[in-house]
């Protein structure tokens, strides 16, 4: 088994398609990663819009095996694999590892709040030591507006000194292009920081950057990607002008079942649209205005849905 | 096997004792949950206290069997069961139903944020429709300061009149009394008010609530207890100032640690101090002052360390 390259570029928390009775399907979870690597897109399965938190860890092992066995080239994916429960962070995360994958993308227990750095910096201690792998690369997860369990500059410093060759990344999806920045400017040891989302794409290369890691690269991939690729070009402020206006668009629904009643709309897979609770699909008025404002934009996904 | 008697009284969220390599130690814990019992305080396992959430489904799995291999009446147990992903609360709670548990104690999956009434409506329904038992018993778990995801009275009530005979009572550790009050106005039939700390006991207990689930019974339960069976007579007021003080003292230290280093202390077993991250121990100049304070106190926890 190769040594992991350390990720760069886009990479999407890939959506997770339910059956009926809310199981997951992995055959077109297969059919959606394919299509999203084929646009040159990472895998960050398991993320916050994947409902990540909402499978067990049964699950993510049953689901991370059928895209293997599927040949999906395990390097290209990041689950995320940070739970409350150390065991079950540590069972994960030994998993994804042992199974080849570029890396993890990791969440600090989130349960308890207001816990200290040395606690944060504990759990992420036992996680590293208890895996013990040389192949472990992990991608800190920093989501304070969702996890309220935020990790400050000062504890990913601690982290990356104490684990150089492990602890190899974060994505930021704080909002606070401050804290990003100065996650950069840090430049720790071939350190890759991920913006949350596309709006922070442009300013995130311009300042030495790896990428970004975006729900809405699970529709709108090659966009993303075509700026990621030309970041340095004439067009760059414009494209990033639309990427954002396409965000806003998608802002006006709850995210995660809009991306899932896109690609239902056009994959013309109506179970597509199945999320599990403590979600709720999109209501059908808000489906029609979204459906129609992509129509007028001309909207499509190339490749997989025609 | 029977069926559950509603609870009411005192119970504890029951703090769980881990060994040096941060697994959990099921024989002393059924130690602490017999002498908890001697003092008429229900359990109130895998609560937030009993850091129930650093905890794997199996590791909850094989606590459950050593309390009641070990004899303890399982119609005394109230497990938090309520987990991020669906499987895992199903799982959890079909587990404890038929081990015979009196009840469990659900949180909503509290990952999500923002979520809808109906969302939440459906993760409750799904769990109670997939365990399909005729015995379980929930209570609701209402603690926005930490999961950061609460239930709404409306919430409740069309739970209650769903489910009449399954979803029998609430904890509610909001801290806001006037939510309390409001809950037990309601007077569904027989519902079960519990309020989130021995701070509201009496306030509870005028107004026709149940009792209270309280992190200090771990420590102090004799005494709460007393107020519960008492609270009609005079010196019901000033046994609240009491219990007041006392939890006023524990609130100048982390609650979990607090409460361990305690056990620790009285049991003379440092082993009950250790905590999992992303906890930390109590830091020894914290556990020098609340020693003294409490042996000023002439604090002592008769039955558990003589």
């Amino acid at each position: 088994m190769s040594v992991p390259v350390r990720f760069s570029g886009i990479l999407s928390p890939v959506v997770t398609p339910f059956n009926r009775d809310l199981s997951p399907d992995p055959e077109r979870l297969v059919d959606h990663c394919r299509w999203l690597l084929s646009k040159k897109v990472g895998l960050a399965v398991f993320g916050t819009n994947s409902e990540g938190n909402s499978l067990s860890v049964e699950e993510k092992f049953a689901l991370l095996d059928g895209l293997v066995d599927a040949g999906i080239e395990p390097g290209r994916l990041m689950p995320g694999t940070g739970c409350c429960a150390l065991p079950d962070t540590v069972e994960l995360t030994r998993y994804a590892t042992e199974l080849g994958c570029g890396g993890v993308l990791m969440l600090p227990p989130f349960y308890y709040k207001n816990v200290s750095d040395d606690g944060l910096f504990g759990s992420y201690s036992e996680v590293i030591e208890r895996v013990g792998s040389s192949r472990l690369r992990i991608y800190l997860y920093h989501i304070p507006p969702v996890a309220q369990v935020g990790l400050s500059i000062d504890l990913v410093e601690r982290l990356v000194h104490r684990y150089p060759g492990t602890v190899v990344g974060i994505k930021d999806s704080s909002g606070d292009w401050n804290n990003t920045q100065a996650l950069i400017e840090r430049k720790w040891d071939d350190f890759r920081v991920f913006a949350g989302s596309e709006t922070f794409l442009l300013q995130t290369m311009r300042a030495g950057g790896a990428g970004c890691i975006s729900a809405t690269a699970n529709i709108n991939p090659a966009a993303i990607q075509q700026l990621y690729a030309g970041w340095q070009s004439a067009a760059a402020d414009s494209q990033q002008q639309g990427l954002d206006d396409f965000r806003l668009l998608m802002h006006r629904y709850p995210m995660i079942p809009a991306l899932k009643a896109v690609i239902a709309r056009y994959t013309r897979d109506t179970e597509w649209g199945i999320v599990r609770p403590p979600l709720v699909e999109l209501p059908s008025d808000q489906y029609q205005s979204l459906v129609a404002m992509l129509e007028k934009r001309g909207f499509s996904m190339p490749g997989r849905c025609d």
